[in-house]
């Protein structure tokens, strides 16, 4: 019997995780749940559902995993307590700092509800999370590298097109390949903001608008720009649509240790990543975590569980034989 | 209190696993165990003890994990399930086509004396192990490669050895760029053994052997080399060990793979690893899992493990809301 997945929410992370869920032959999607008026959300599956959120509740035992596909600001925190109450479910939460009290709301409600529920799923937090944890387990004496990029960061993109003047906007973060190169080669830098990163920034102006200060209103925004080399292109709406309308992105989580008696060795561990689409491998990485969840909770477990706590074979449509006859 | 670790072998992957233990400040080296006379035996360790083989039993309520450093031709198949019946286990076992088999004897023997045996622990297989595994789970549609080195590759450097005319020898496997950068630009080749890797070999001649019949020997000995293109260098035995003799090595796993519901969107997953020593190396990630074997055992849970069945939080001297808090 497949796993029946349910979707709530379905912008880029909803419809990323229909097409991964197509590419696993043990899953099926059951229903996408929408704020919106269902009858205007047209989807990609022909056999599923399409509800609204408020009937969520009604699909309780069609549904072995929910997906939960909103935002970290506003969505998530109130969402997945909520539905760990009735679901197994799995989640993409990504303010980091505010993990602890996520994980604390989830657990509370998924162990009164009797199911499990999985958050910070994807790859930072996610993938990249794992990466550090192992390498930092493996190698106790070393250093933490993790760049971004080059990829399309959405919030400083959202930052650009509130400038008053701005019509549209897409801004690339770049990791800068000297600092990259210095770790790889067991420097051990110490490095600032400035110089892991810098900021590209493609904007279309509104007509009349000054792009001056439009210029110095981005490369002077603090904590989103100030403390970077920052830089601004104007281009046409034609060229930022046939251009930047993808949403790639990517990353380097890399540690540098030293083992020996004398630490006398170095060694580099380096985890990265290159995405064509970040809400799609963000997807990808959550079905595979829906997986884990659905056997956890047919094994009777319940609770709040991160990347750092499921077995790697949980995630795999193989059984521990296959995996271990294949790819150990 | 310290988890308190045996080392049975006492060879560069002993010394490693002693060396580890020592950046790990919740273990203790309790004893090493040596085939070899023990007074013969000095270890860099004031604080343990140094045993024959042949007394390991007598250690069996004072050692938590029992680390098996033997090689995997002729030691581990026997001395793993040996071992397992009375201490819980962890070794490196990496004859990846005798893997089913070996956990098999491995599983039996564990279960009947209640300890846990972690097996083919370390980078290959090992860490690269589980990441081929992550990133299938990841990316269903997609194809795998693994690169190894630059390195040196033992098994080679004894074949070339044992011919005649030959003093002394060192091979490093060095992956061919041009594959690796294909990978990389999401082409997904296909790579014929000679297309991948390269082999290049130090040789220190015998006094009065012939160069060229031993370079002719090695380049067209099967398996070994005659699939791949070799080159050989002959030096002094001077040279030979001024400047070749470490023991690195390395290597990448990627997975490149496709997304969305076309599948038009591609994504490239990379693992890798620059070690200026192999054995330290692998012996921190055998100290890492000596860990989670302790805590499996801990929580009753006995028989063969791989590192596909741990959570990767076992690995780790931080408890789960550290690890949450710190690098999620």
């Amino acid at each position: 019997m497949s796993i029946r997945i349910g979707i709530l929410g379905y912008g880029n992370l909803g419809r990323g995780v229909e097409c991964a869920i197509k590419q696993n032959p043990d899953m099926e999607l059951a229903a996408v749940f929408t704020r919106r008026d269902p009858a205007g959300v047209s989807i990609l599956t022909k056999e599923a559902a399409v509800c609204s959120a408020a009937e969520a509740m009604e699909w309780k035992d069609r549904i072995d995993v929910m997906i939960l596909c909103g935002g970290s600001a506003t969505d998530l925190p109130v969402q997945t307590p909520e539905y760990a109450g009735a679901f197994n479910v799995v989640d993409s939460f990504d303010t980091h700092a505010r993990i602890p009290e996520h994980f604390a709301n989830v657990d509370a409600a998924a162990k009164a509800g009797n199911k499990v529920g999985i958050i910070s799923v994807g790859w930072d937090p996610g993938m990249f999370s794992l990466n550090r944890m192992y390498a930092n387990a493996i190698l106790p004496q070393g250093n933490d590298y993790t760049f971004w990029g080059k990829g399309v960061s959405q919030g400083h993109s959202d930052a650009i097109r509130r400038i008053p003047g701005v019509k549209d906007a897409k801004q690339y973060t770049i990791p800068v390949e000297a600092a990259l190169e210095s770790v790889r080669n067991g420097e051990n830098p110490c490095l600032s903001t400035r110089e892991k990163h810098t900021r590209e920034c493609f904007v279309v102006l509104e007509p009349g608008a000054d792009a001056a200060s439009v210029e110095n209103a981005i490369i002077t925004m603090p904590n989103y720009f100030a403390d970077y080399d920052t830089t601004v292109h104007f281009i046409s709406e034609e060229e930022l649509r046939a251009k930047h309308s993808g949403i790639p992105h990517g990353g380097f989580v890399l540690r540098s240790g030293k083992t020996g008696w004398e630490e006398e060795h170095n060694h580099l561990i380096e985890y990265s990543l290159k995405l064509d689409s970040n809400p799609e491998f963000t997807s990808c990485v959550i079905v595979a975590y829906a997986r884990a969840a659905y056997r956890l909770a047919s094994q009777g477990v319940t609770g709040c569980k991160t990347v750092f706590d499921i077995p790697p074979a949980y995630l795999s449509v193989k059984s521990g034989e296959e995996l271990r006859g294949s790819m150990l």
